[in-house]
């Protein structure tokens, strides 16, 4: 019998870094070690100075990343007590987009003295918001040049995305701009510290970046039409030889050894997305799963064979989840969010007295009394768009509405319909895949709220009439990249040849799954068919009410 | 000098009855007296029994308003330490539709030992709802046989008026119809112990009893439509004789002198409704001033001098409020009840905790922070339909809707929104007078809700573009009662011969007055044309959602 190999998978989320270590063979998790940033997300003031940042801006320290390698892989080795020597592969997955300038050798200008103190300089965290007027220039230069690669992101670019980043920083700090020798994702630079070794992965070029396998990125005529110092952009601080995930991108330097006490030479993985690399972490490799990473936000994968024009998703990206098929992102953007918010901000005080004397949460308390109703009882329908509307409408300035509400209505009735309201937006994703040549037979769900929220899983699959699976792994995304590192090293060294034949055996799913039950489903389909009357009416310009109320609100903040 | 002379007013409220003895000269209130029922409002079990009430039904005990009398007229008397000899009249208000059964001599049925636990021989009181069956077939019948008199009430009859709970009886204790010989308002009644002579108002036969100065009741063939045993009710147990209110009803008789301490023969006014006697205590008593008594609900009355079909008001009547002019009256039928909801099922803990800390109320904390926010700045719109709409759409399936909500939306914000939504739903009540020939140029408040909450009252003034007054009375219904009870007496006796002449003098408004801001009014037209929109998208059947969702409900709760 052979030996047991290991991989491990490093996972770089928004407050903090963590690194699994997985057994190989049946994907078992042996240990976990967390690093929080030390400069967590900076979106106050730049490290050690009084420079205030902006609205709006949210940066990061990379020096962290670094941190996170030396902290965590050491520390799941010691808590595993496994032999280095086994680890055969490392793979990463990060927030995307968070890109970053760099000089030629890889080091990050903001590590350098004279750039140090210009915010710039530093990485750009996914929730960086004040690229907008460039994310609207992109748009339009776009638009107005009839660039076909925009249909592919649903008609529209967004702020958070690459070039939107990368012209911030171009309007506003050309100086930086220039000395960037190099301007890449995160996720990217962490693979280059580990192997010496610049490469671009599929994922981020594709998702954030505007590239394509088959027609690579805008051309250059469009980035002259953006900015003329943006012309060459691609060839001067990118690159166009983009490496498919899956692929290895290289081996551990001494270096990058010394750091985290594997082995020199140890095989590392393609850099790729921690929503994208959770997708054969749930054992999905093939098309008519949908994998829905569901915290304060939902992001919803789905592969497929061949290509379609699916209006109002994210992207696809062939190559963008797993290699040789078609990844299409969708996304609901206040998921989670919405239910805190409604926490904060319009639960009532009985419900934490409650929440006290049972010694649990407000949302379990709330939970339970919404649970206790049933579909259809509250006569309450929301729309979910309390923090606009990503998918299929690609709008932020939609706003939230409830309808319904009577004297006797209760905070549980309230709270169950925001939910309702979250899963009729799943649908509202769902139907437009399925009803554009992306089948969507089963959903399969990680991340946090699955863990928290039982009622939320069921309401899903009645509302989908979808059978509704849960990821066994409560770190899905750091599983992911292990089983990504245990491609790269490949099946002669004791790991996988594809990720295809991983996927199955290092992926698992719970026992316990959400069927829908079929006299909700009958509730729920007449629910939905107002919810969309709603949608359309309200997100589809029948009737703008939630735009010029947005413009009257900053227009009266203004004054 | 003339001697000075007095009134005094009665007020049967819902749980109290309340006296005031007022100077007839300038309308100074001398002495106020107030009896809570001892029997309050009967909702659960009749008193002394464990005879169980169903649901909506709400009734009074007549021998509570006999207390009322016998309880506050001496304690005025006292208090202000007058001669009861220059009492020169009195005069009463109550709720309405608050309706009872009676034999000949005007005892009660229900304290006729044989009758006394049958709930329909008690007092059914206004906010009694179990007659909607009955309504409905009022409606459903008049419609059918084109009834025009059901145009002056909007196309509708509520289920809290006259014959609706008159057929309750006939339907459901036909041995209590029997053996009432009379069956009138409680206003009536209290008037019929007074004077020991029975008379009938024109403000409640008008609003309540579908009869009309012009037209007097429906025709018989259309109460035996209703129920071949109905067909002669008017002239059974009602009176084709209808006293304009304003008159003279009689005098007090020996007992009722003894109950209260006044002169036997005093001048006893015609009954009259609490709502309508605030009308001319709060000096109006000429067209183009719309008085508003603001409490849970909002009740509009204007004064018009020719007779305007408009749409959706909830009546108009000839003498209905001061004889010779049409009384034209509009409803809202949640008001306070709105804001009182919101901070019950709404409102998260901090408020609360902030109001204990400053020694206010919740109410108090939310009008202020809401206060500090412009007009448009939250970016919410609401309707303020929580508990349907009584004007202008006579609809109780409508249902409450907010919009405009955002992840950084606050309580005060939301509160406003609801202010704002009522004042939207008083101009479309105001727009419907004034485009209907009924001006309305100045609004007038009354009741609760002016004391309380100043943010409202501008915020209503804003919104209709009109100047808002306040009364100056603390309880301007029994003010209004007492200025009747004068103008019973007459100007010989040292009263009025007319409501025209006492108005000016007796009645009196605050000097502070609620001005419009031309830059909020600019705001609010545009949030109002927005608020029109979707009262007529959701309102007027373009899109029934919330009604298919009422029904959704009602169908999930009987499963």
């Amino acid at each position: 019998m052979a030996k047991r190999k290991y991989a491990i998978g490093v996972d770089f989320g928004t407050e903090s870094g963590r690194a699994v270590l997985v057994d190989v063979s049946n994907g078992k998790e042996l240990a976990t070690a967390v690093y929080p940033y030390s400069n967590r997300v900076i979106d106050e003031y730049l490290p050690g100075t009084k420079i205030r940042l902006e609205p709006d801006w949210a940066l990061q320290d990379p020096e962290d990343y670094i941190r996170t390698f030396k902290k965590t892989i050491p520390a799941v080795l010691k808590e595993s007590g496994i032999d280095p020597v086994d680890v055969i592969g490392v793979g990463v997955d990060f927030t995307a987009c968070t890109m970053m300038p760099v000089k030629s050798d890889g080091t990050p200008l903001c590590v350098i003295p004279q750039y140090r103190k210009n915010p710039h300089a530093w990485v750009k965290l996914w929730k960086h918001h004040a690229a907008q007027p460039e994310a609207d220039k992109i748009n339009a230069t776009a638009r107005a040049m009839g660039e076909s690669w925009l249909d592919r992101y649903g008609g529209k670019i967004s702020s958070e995305w690459f070039f939107s980043k990368t012209l911030q920083i171009l309007d506003e700090a050309p100086e930086i701009y220039n000395a960037a020798d190099r301007l890449l994702e995160a996720t990217d630079w962490v693979i280059w510290q580990l192997t010496g070794v610049e490469t671009r992965n599929s994922c981020t070029a594709g998702y954030k970046a505007m590239w394509s396998k088959r027609e690579g990125f805008p051309h250059n005529e469009y980035f002259a039409a953006l900015d003329p110092r943006l012309e060459h952009v691609v060839d001067e601080k990118l690159m166009r030889d983009i490496s498919p995930i899956g692929n290895k991108a290289g081996e551990l330097t001494a270096q990058a050894a010394r750091w985290t006490g594997l082995k020199p030479g140890t095989a590392v993985a393609v850099a790729n997305v921690d929503a994208h690399v959770a997708v054969p972490a749930t054992s999905v490799a093939e098309p008519g799963r949908m994998v829905m990473i569901m915290g304060t936000s939902i992001c919803h994968m789905v592969l497929g064979k061949e290509e379609h024009l699916v209006p109002g998703i994210c992207g696809y990206v062939e190559d963008g989840i797993l290699p040789g098929l078609f990844g299409y992102e969708a996304g609901q953007s206040c998921v989670g969010d919405h239910f805190a918010w409604f926490i904060e901000n319009a639960t009532p005080p009985q419900y934490f007295a409650e929440a006290k004397k049972d010694k649990v949460s407000v949302h379990a308390i709330l939970e339970r009394e919404a649970a206790r109703l049933r579909p259809g009882e509250s006569g309450l329908l929301a729309l979910d768009w309390w923090n606009g509307n990503r998918s299929v409408l690609v709008d932020v300035d939609l706003t939230g509405m409830l309808l319904g509400a009577t004297l006797a209505t209760k905070a549980p009735e309230m709270y169950r319909a925001l939910i309702e309201a979250t899963a009729f937006g799943t649908r509202v994703i769902v139907d437009a895949l399925d009803n554009n040549g992306v089948p969507v037979n089963e959903l399969v769900a990680c991340g946090g709220l699955p863990e928290k929220n039982k009622l939320l899983m069921q309401i899903y699959a009645d509302v989908t009439g979808r059978e509704f699976k849960v990821s066994a792994s409560a770190q899905t995304p750091a599983l992911g990249s292990a089983m990504f590192g245990a491609v790269a090293a490949g099946k002669a060294a004791g790991g996988y040849d594809t990720i295809f034949d991983a996927a199955p055996r290092m992926g698992h799913l719970k026992k316990q799954t959400f069927k829908p039950n079929p006299e909700a489903q009958k509730v729920y389909d007449k629910l939905y068919a107002e919810y969309v009357t709603l949608h359309d009416y309200f997100g589809r310009g029948v009737n703008d009410v939630m735009k010029r109320l947005k413009a009257i609100k900053v227009e009266t903040r203004k004054a």
